[in-house]
């Protein structure tokens, strides 16, 4: 498939290099073709990456990740442009961390509002699923690197939109009963505002790389 | 010990009930003495059961759970006093669910801070230990219900309390390297937070009994 990345991020990098390794076509996206990171990853990544400003990335691809930081993505998606994105599956991957007052962050918009919803709002017509966007991102594309059973969550108002995510993420690695559908977008308040636990959890057990599972009762 | 239960809801008495089987003497509080609820769970409690006011089972306690509404948290722990508090461990459970739009409730105090925090600011003479609110009462008491590991976290500014809290906290079934001691009072915006998505996991499994467990790399 075709795959737009936005951002040049680590999480952008680590998406779109496993994108590229499943056989996919990636092209990242940045304010302008020919940013340094996009070229670097292009140069590392072979001949199925490419790079160009987010409205490249967008128009190229059939399914589209938001992988721009949360204080950068409606500026970045305004610029990928309306017209690029409709239709299209929008996986948001993004957390709307504000650091101006250093580590933890604060969240931009929480409680009765989120990122997610933000950007569906903004662009009615794309099909836009958050995911992924509760842990740190070699978990994301590898979840087996993990010891045992975890959970990643979808939220999104488009079912067939969930199914397409589902499916991708099954091929980085993710078990079927490990995807947990918590609804339409309006419940990516949930999974953004766990990211004031993530943060503290990261701090007190110094080191990201943990998942949540969700464990049950017996039998 | 002689422990203050303040509430009546089914978190207070399920709390209450556990302390009474560990053989503790436990005073359930609330508004006024002679309350029906709490006057059923004596009877059904037995000889080391008693209730009475918020003042009076702050003022029995040598440790006090908080076990009220988030939204009658503060004027409760009014009702109790700033004297019956002083010096004791205050274990919070409560979350500051604003269900007034239905739910999935909101939140009425968020990111920026918590109901852990105004309650350590207008009681600074209390050790406040924000415990167990992560999760269904049954499991709070009685964790090994669940299959398997996981996990409940501890904030509060007093590393005494803290160690209070945790040790009792074994006593209910909680295993030490379950119980996540995620740093001072303002980590409870992480664990309180959480519970915008508890309620969509809630929501989502139709099923109130499950906890989360961290789940780390491999070796």
């Amino acid at each position: 498939m075709n795959i737009g990345v936005l951002g040049t991020g680590d999480v952008g990098k680590t998406i779109a290099t496993r994108l590229v390794a499943l056989g996919h076509s990636v092209r990242m996206g940045s304010r302008a073709k020919g940013n340094e990171k996009a070229l670097a990853w292009v140069e590392a990544a072979g001949a199925r990456a490419s790079e160009g400003s987010f409205a490249d990335a967008a128009s190229f691809g059939e399914l589209v990740f938001n992988c721009t930081k949360g204080d950068a993505t409606l500026a970045a998606l305004e610029a990928a442009g309306a017209a690029s994105l409709r239709g299209k599956v929008l996986v948001d991957v993004s957390n709307p961390l504000d650091f101006s007052k250093g580590f933890p962050p604060s969240l931009t918009v929480s409680n009765t509002d989120s990122l997610g919803e933000q950007i569906q709002r903004a662009f009615p017509e794309a099909r836009v699923v958050k995911a992924l966007n509760t842990m740190a991102n070699p978990i994301m594309v590898d979840p087996r690197r993990l010891e045992g059973t975890h959970h990643t969550f979808v939220s999104g108002n488009d079912a067939a939109a969930k199914g397409a995510v589902r499916e991708l993420l099954g091929t980085f690695g993710w078990r079927p009963e490990e995807i947990i559908d918590l609804g339409d977008i309006t419940t990516a308040r949930g999974t953004e505002a766990y990211l004031l636990l993530w943060t503290r959890l990261y701090a007190a057990t110094k080191n990201g790389m943990f998942n949540v599972g969700l464990v049950s009762a017996k039998g």
